[in-house]
């Protein structure tokens, strides 16, 4: 009998290496292979003994696959690839355009029950382990207030922006919370916060020879929606500065809820939730591989359906047992 | 059709107290009774148009009631009640000492089934939602170390323990960890914590006129378990000082992992869950009664025996339905 779970990888950017590295970490679990739409002969697979196939492969494979991780991009693959994949496969996506969440939802799900398949979207930081932070604080504390600040850490869709601009080589941009407003967050105040006053934006760039660099920031700093309603200080360096200093992709943040308790709502109560971590894509990689236990374990017992975080047990993440995690857990 | 959660508290101290201020807080519970070992008439329940009652008239309230929260103690109290009243009742308590829950949560498993009823057990913050927090961060790094940090905060056993000195009118027990430790943990390194490096104690007594202070302290310093294995401080304050300064009953905590990421493990990834709280049994009983929403809908699908947190998805907590959650907080 094989107990193990067999993973299947679609998409092999810095998520789909993410999955596999954290696959690695969990012995219950194997990696059958990295499917995808480029050339399977230039996708070198670090993983011993691991092949890539080309996607439309995937389907022919289908008796050696327990959950098809999709490691693709939310503005046009996922909408299109996880509903698809969701007709044949347990399948786990980290969807994360949050208004478009509810239709993403109500296409796999439909998908999924129509293959009679176990869905999970969504599932990441955020949307994901900040969601569901988010959800249990609110439970516990109905009369408070949430703030989510992010960062400090680079943020992709804001350093594209940034690529875009005529001129500019290279560039990365670190979204950096407010101590002032996060400190008064902590001290139970609950302020009403601006854009302006949560985050800050501070920008790398890396420019040709002879730009007109006034002309950039000037762009830059009135950028609708990415910059213009916020404090952004632009920085010119070098090719070797940014090699050297900015190759990383960290990330993090805070969800805090600042709530009252008590007959007059008379005590402050502040649960806050925090990460600091060095690789965002990894850790969004380790997320995505814990539910992807919990998929196999519902399809397993033959739920049907898409699934978000807040509909997972926790004790369906965990290798060890309910007894062992009753006896050292909890 | 009646749509309210309706709620029976046993156990009318400063966490049943708590529960009843916290069903105040959500709109789809109401307080049923106050069930009481004492003579109900020398109980003074605080909500509107709410009786107490005799703890043995609850079994003739059976189809009033459809939640039973226990408001006892850990020691005497919660392992004969919440078997004893899991034969009839959907339940929840707050059951704390750690090294006994499996026990306890074998006895109320067997009552819960043989009555048809759902119960959860060992719902608060620790154990609860640092237990929750130390399962969801072990299950994303797999690869990590645990840190668990109480305080700073009262610790009522400690109180009480200095309150049993000889000379010692009243005491008040601080529980701090060491600053050190925490940034060395939040920093990414994985130090082993011996127990004097993790928390320190600080003690207000007020004692009685013409005492030894000098035996109290050393009495304190040296106490087995409580006191020997930490750094002690012992302060004498005045009783006013001890009302003024030292009558709320703070707490909190911070639990930590630290783990590591990628194909070499390179990098470093923190999940801290962090608690500051005015109150700390009015927050043990917002919990409960977030629980106590999931455990009367667990029981309304006909689900039977024992629980904890983790096995409870989220979703079951809030008043929401899944779809709004979707929409607004994934």
């Amino acid at each position: 009998m094989n107990t193990m779970i067999r993973i299947g990888i679609v998409g092999y950017g810095n998520l789909g290496r993410g999955v596999e590295a954290a696959i690695a970490q969990n012995p219950d679990m194997e990696l059958v292979g990295v499917f995808t739409r480029r050339d399977p002969a230039t996708v070198d697979v670090k993983s011993e003994g691991v092949s890539a196939y080309r996607l439309d492969d995937l389907i022919s494979m289908k008796g050696d696959v327990d959950v098809v991780i999709l490691c693709g991009g939310s503005a046009t693959d996922l909408p299109e690839m996880t509903p698809k994949l969701a007709r044949d496969f347990t399948v786990i996506d980290s969807f994360d355009t949050h208004a478009k969440i509810p239709e993403h939802f109500a296409a796999v799900d439909a998908a999924a029950r129509e293959g009679g398949n176990l869905a999970i979207i969504s599932v990441g930081w955020d949307p994901g382990m900040f969601s569901l932070n988010r959800a249990l604080a609110r439970a516990i504390l109905p009369v408070g207030e949430d703030y989510t600040f992010w960062g400090k850490g680079v943020s992709q869709g804001h350093s594209d922006a940034l690529r875009r601009i005529d001129g500019v080589i290279d560039a990365r941009q670190y979204t950096i919370p407010v101590d002032a407003a996060l400190s008064a967050v902590r001290a139970g105040e609950t302020p009403k916060l601006s854009t302006r006053e949560k985050h800050t934006r501070l920008c790398y760039l890396v420019v040709e020879e002879g730009a007109d660099k006034a002309r950039i920031e000037q762009e830059i700093v009135t950028m609708p929606h990415y910059f213009d309603e916020y404090d952004t200080t632009v920085e010119f360096i070098s090719a070797e500065e940014m090699a050297r200093d900015h190759a990383g992709l960290p990330h993090g943040g805070i969800v805090l809820r600042s709530g009252k308790t008590g007959l007059s709502e008379e005590n402050n109560q502040i649960i806050e939730y925090s990460l600091k971590l060095d690789s965002n894509p990894e850790f969004t990689s380790s997320v995505l591989v814990a539910y992807a236990r919990a998929a196999h374990r519902l399809a397993e017992q033959g739920e049907q359906g898409c699934r978000t975080v807040f509909d997972i047990a926790p004790a369906q993440l965990m290798i060890i047992t309910p007894e062992e995690m009753r006896a050292t857990l909890l």
